[in-house]
């Protein structure tokens, strides 16, 4: 019995603290309204949140008749997180609040492919946003490329950063005294989109398509992360559409969604067809089509350039087609440097997914790109910190309050 | 505080029942290990369950020093439901107890497309089914083909049974004093499986693909049926997968994944090759190439059968991969008339998964065909019905008793 009273107590209060996240200026009246427990259980509970600081008194309501109601909000900067993106090219930290703003932020550059550099760069990253002062801090939230374990903490496999079998929670909580998860950078990526993107009901589903150096997608159903039954949900970047005469993939199939739409493959692409076309910017300057040289000749107009995008295009409408005919997810959301090449990408993409799937099921989704742009896994890193609200109750680690 | 603790009430009485479900002949004490329910919680919830006559003593155990513990069984007989499969060319209907074994079934065939026709069908399965006296009945359950909207108990479009937005939830529990829940064929089958078929953890993820007279699929996720935004998840039989030269599809689309892999599509495609083809059993019958005599040759080696079933099976493949790169799902299976092609089938779809997804992915999930046979929608439909535990404890339908 104690354990369930201790269960149920934390179940109302997460739920009231959600309802004061989610309803800014709230009254007490409302909330029990809105939650089903008793004005009694609520005003218990508000007082627990204002003593912990989390909530305060923010001003006076209009009244219906009777007294007049006192509206409650969050204290957002009463908590703070720490967020990272380590992305292969370059680091990004940021210390982030209860409403997802960037309180102070932090990038380092990645040169080489040394594990132990690539570590070191963490260390500093962290170094340099902890060592500001005082700050109630109450964990680290990490999104990685490649491959990652996320129930354990590990980075299995980041070639680009020389990583393999890295227990990089583990060695940073204990350096740190902070509680840290991990996630890919793709499903950070939808973790941030649907938290602090506009518009995402609480218990929707979206899929957040990340094309950078790699391709993958996060999940999230019915407002949850989805991982699969062995934690690798999301890697479409390695199911094959090209059946024959595809290109080698580095997983070592062949004609991987990867090999014809990531950012690495649509530059090859160009190089190859610059080669051979005459009426294009990119003929100009063979074996050195860069990837901003790319998105400025597509911008142009380019033929070459228009082609290569859009065929890439085509093969993303594909493989978001398959997600709309599969989990019926109306929400699509397409991120990474791709989003460089504006809306004639979207365009194809939505023309795509019109024919290639059941008409009402593409009517009713929508394609757009990520909203919160080069933050986004920063921000869903934290993001999936924050969402542990047992954490928020914990302020007591050695590092948090006195660094 | 009150709904609070009636809330936290029904959780605990559905935690020990599922217990006792999952684990027959446990003991009060290793429920209270189990649950983390106190010992007194547990006595009084098991005396409520065998005052409701859910729950039996069946026996003592064996003791390890104290007193012998008395072991608990589900009585499976105290509740029954109604489980319909309404399939295009035939309806089955059965009375399933709470261990999910078929007490009595009924058929009756369906021979034209006209809606009142396929209606008084239903009708007459039903009253066949529960005119042979008092049963402890609890609800009836519905698998339909075509278009469902299940959170309405909606048949939305039915093109074989000729049904275009039939309440046919509302109709019957207003006949028959009973609660109804409806779910698409393949949705049905994906609960049957998953509720009923050997050896997946309550928890554990799995994706049906039912290949009948069309082609969807049913995705339990994490433990529950997954319905997405629109409650149309599944529908993998309408993702455009021929990109050149494909088939028109009923749904208005070319090159749908039913166009390739249906039963019709099969047996269309045998029809076209037959008639080109010398050596084959099927050139001897043109115009009636059936699916009865496409199996047969098929088993028999016939390289005209070999050659279409293996087309659809490197589709069905494909379209597994993509099921398995998107959502990291180990168990997949295959229901339906498929089955009936045998080992070399299922050998085409996992060779093309190990070709077409990541290898580590691929490895960790099983292709295999359906435990249940032709009862799995039937079982699955009461399996929906038997998961809202809820309706357990509510047997004062006045049809319910007294029928």
């Amino acid at each position: 019995v104690k354990a369930t009273q201790q269960h149920t107590k934390e179940h109302n209060r997460n739920l009231v603290l959600r309802t004061i996240l989610e309803q800014d200026g709230i009254s007490r009246a409302q909330i029990s309204r809105v939650t089903g427990l008793t004005r009694t259980t609520v005003s218990e509970i508000v007082a627990g949140l204002m003593a912990e600081g989390l909530v305060r008194e923010t001003g006076v309501g209009s009244s219906r008749g009777g007294k007049s109601p006192i509206l409650l909000s969050l204290v957002a900067d009463s908590r703070q997180v720490v967020g990272l993106d380590l992305g292969p090219s370059g680091f990004q930290g940021a210390i982030v609040d209860l409403r997802g703003r960037i309180r102070q932020s932090v990038e380092v550059p990645v040169h080489d492919r040394d594990g132990e550099i690539a570590l070191a760069s963490v260390h500093r990253l962290l170094e340099s946003l902890l060592g500001g002062g005082p700050r109630p801090l109450v964990g680290i939230g990490i999104g990685a490329p490649g491959l990652v374990d996320a129930a354990h903490g590990v980075v299995v496999n980041a070639v680009n950063l020389g990583w393999r079998n890295l227990p990089l929670a583990k060695l940073l909580e204990e350096r740190h005294q902070l509680p840290v998860k991990l996630l890919n950078d793709s499903q950070a990526a939808a973790v941030g989109e649907h938290t602090f993107g506009r518009g995402y009901r609480s218990d929707s589903s979206l899929v957040v398509i990340n094309v950078r150096h790699g391709l993958g997608a996060g999940i999230v159903l019915n407002g949850a992360l989805f991982h699969g039954d062995g934690g690798s949900a999301g890697e479409i970047g390695h199911v094959v559409v090209v059946r024959e005469g595809g290109a080698a993939c580095r997983c070592g199939n062949v004609g991987c969604l990867e090999t014809v739409a990531s950012i690495p493959a649509v530059v090859s692409r160009a190089q190859a067809l610059a080669g051979h076309a005459e009426s294009t910017a990119l003929a100009g300057v063979p074996g050195t089509v860069t990837f901003d040289l790319l998105v400025q000749a597509f911008a142009a107009g380019d033929p070459v350039a228009r082609q290569v995008v859009l065929e890439a295009g085509r093969f993303i409408g594909m493989a978001v087609s398959g997600l709309v005919g599969t989990l019926n997810v109306r929400n699509i959301v397409l991120s990474g440097g791709v989003t460089r090449f504006g809306e004639p990408l979207l365009d194809i993409i939505r023309a795509t997914l019109a024919q290639s799937t059941l008409t009402r099921l593409a009517r009713d989704t929508r394609v757009e790109y990520a909203q919160l742009g080069r933050h986004e896994i920063v921000l869903g890193a934290a993001a999936l910190v924050l969402k542990d609200y047992s954490l928020l109750f914990k302020l007591r680690g050695p590092r948090a309050m006195a660094s």
